[in-house]
């Protein structure tokens, strides 16, 4: 499924040396047409790496060809050189498939400021395309993976159509943890600004709400890409909901697979002025590392949920805000509410409900706990 | 030494039965004047709890009398019974050293959410009030311990006056982490807004650019008392630079007992266009949890450095971005510098110096490493 459940694409994923433990590290995904349109949102990381400069040029001429990603190597902070890489890259795919390097995107994730091993990489890439199948994408979806431990892949099947798509790591777009490299696919009939337009709404309420580790990374890269082999047009809604529909799934499985992570938290803001002050609130939430800790330890420490919502500058009054952990209103009106000894949080996922008071606006936010395997994963492993 | 170095204070430490453990937990420290000269910092969570919104109000008047200093407990998010309890344990000093009220400042640190045991402290004041004595400074810091490992005291001395302090926490001031409680007292004799001048400015480049864990408490306070019982009245510049060297010692000591703490890390920003994007630079950086996790495993990973800069709105071009890490320029000018494998990590502490090429202007942030520890600490106990 993954990339290749949608008409009209190949895809495969094999281990072309980059990775020293000899791993899969090359995926191709490759567009067979009749159509190229694609659409592409990007890390908002002012260092961006390499393939990221790369690929928004790519983007913003609307077609994309082929998609060519490794693990092993972010190929971020490696100056000109590292970007002559990325080109190098780019010309291979395009020599070997008969299309315009300008036409192929490039993403890359692993470690930042170390130049790719290159002979691998252009070699990798032949055997890529001589390998490439209509039943490649779970292949090509095990070939991005670093630190997750499972592949990702996620399809909306609709009437003739369909959308697919694959994603690694563990984290989230603006700002994003451990490189976040998403491809999606349709054979749907859609021009560039369509699929722009779906794929900015989608990621908006899904990936840029998926806050693991509040660290942004220089590679994160969501594509979509259409190749209108179905030869539907869907009206937009619909196909809008189909990219919002794989995009969440994608999302949840990429918290549900965070570096360490014991607890899948779901933080909902309601009663927020506005949108944005909630996923303000809800973020800052997210990222309040002895909540993170508290919750790793089934402690409904409510206390931690209002003194990160106090360091934003939403709009609410202290002495209203209330709280719900699992379903209990354990703080009301800015004190003790009912008793957290009813909280149960026996069970993965925690469900925070933070009430500003303020107006009609909510947002969802997701993140994981905060644990010793998360910190033994970073500190050992040189990312 | 700590708050009974400078003449003029008595202090005294108990244990008032507010922690279970039955550890000491009630700190009083009084000004025996002649003066009672006083200035006050605090958090800038806007989820402030009660003895913060008292003492904010205390010290507005420019005189307080007394300090009394509770672990156990943070009496925030407790509502308005919360603050009455608060002004309870005011009154309740008042009373007993005939001072008024509104000249008592009120301290607490602990969890949130839950109200103080008022039996236990209203009766530990009158203990404490009878065992003041002019020796009493250290039992006073070890009783605002709560996860603290040791107590903090510093102390000048200058030509016929000192500055002296203690502090609890692991913490930075806005924000802050497990709450920050720092008293300092003078025998200088100097006015409120001298006094307030001078701690202002000794924390914005003390507390404040200490980062442990970027979480603010609802409760962090830096209080300044000036007895005038040296009878001398220093220049400004020399008082600021005592009171300076106080809380430089006391943030220093902080950040060495944070919890969970294997590394001090000083992070230096230097090429700033100005002093705000340099200490903005510098606090991104030291909150940068995949950062922190890979120099607890003493990993020269500034790819990670760069990573956070980037998230800021800094002035500065990613490809002039330069990091050494203890001394070895492992990045220049956004790529690869000098080998990694010639970084020395394995010291306590880890000099990290970011150019940002856009200025001159530089700033130094504090942070530590995240550690497993850390998880543990703040996991199982319910702060």
């Amino acid at each position: 499924m993954s990339v290749t459940a949608a008409r009209g694409f190949t895809a495969t994923g094999i281990a072309a040396g980059i990775k020293q433990s000899g791993t899969p590290d090359l995926a191709l995904v490759v567009n067979e047409g009749p159509r190229d349109a694609a659409a592409g949102v990007f890390t908002a990381n002012r260092v961006k790496a390499a393939p990221v400069l790369w690929s928004e040029r790519v983007v913003k001429g609307g077609r994309v060809g082929s998609v060519v990603l490794n693990s092993g190597g972010a190929n971020a902070c490696t100056g000109p050189e590292g970007f002559q890489d990325t080109h190098a890259t780019a010309e291979r795919v395009a020599q070997l498939l008969n299309q315009s390097a300008g036409e192929v995107a490039v993403a890359s994730t692993g470690l930042i400021g170390t130049r790719l091993p290159m002979d691998a990489l252009l070699g990798g890439i032949g055997t890529a395309a001589r390998q490439l199948s209509r039943h490649g994408g779970e292949k090509a979806a095990l070939a991005i993976k670093t630190t997750d431990s499972v592949h990702k892949t996620a399809v909306a099947e609709r009437d003739g159509w369909t959308v697919g798509g694959m994603a690694k790591g563990a984290g989230m777009l603006a700002p994003g943890l451990a490189t976040m490299l998403v491809v999606l696919t349709t054979d749907a009939d859609l021009a560039a600004p369509e699929l722009d337009k779906a794929l900015r709404e989608a990621t908006r309420s899904t990936f840029d709400r998926v806050d693991s580790d509040g660290c942004m990374s220089t590679n994160d890269t969501v594509l979509l890409l259409a190749s209108g082999a179905a030869e539907r047009t869907p009206g937009y809604a619909e196909f809008a909901a189909a990219v919002h529909e794989v995009c969440e799934s994608l999302a949840r499985q990429l918290i549900g697979d965070a570096e360490g992570a014991s607890k899948d938290i779901r933080i909902e803001v309601v009663g927020a002025a506005t949108e944005d002050d909630a996923v303000t609130a809800g973020r800052s939430i997210a990222r309040n590392n002895l909540l993170k800790c508290a919750l790793h330890g089934e402690d409904p420490n409510w206390g931690r949920v209002l003194a990160a919502i106090g360091t934003t500058d939403a709009a609410f009054e202290p002495d209203r805000l209330s709280v719900a952990i699992n379903g209990v209103w354990v703080c009301r009106d800015g004190s003790i509410g009912e008793d957290r000894e009813l909280v149960d949080m026996r069970y993965r996922q925690i469900d925070i409900t933070a009430d500003l008071a303020a107006g009609p606006a909510s947002a969802v936010v997701w993140t994981n706990d905060l644990t010793a395997e998360y910190v033994h994963e970073n500190s050992a492993y040189s990312s």
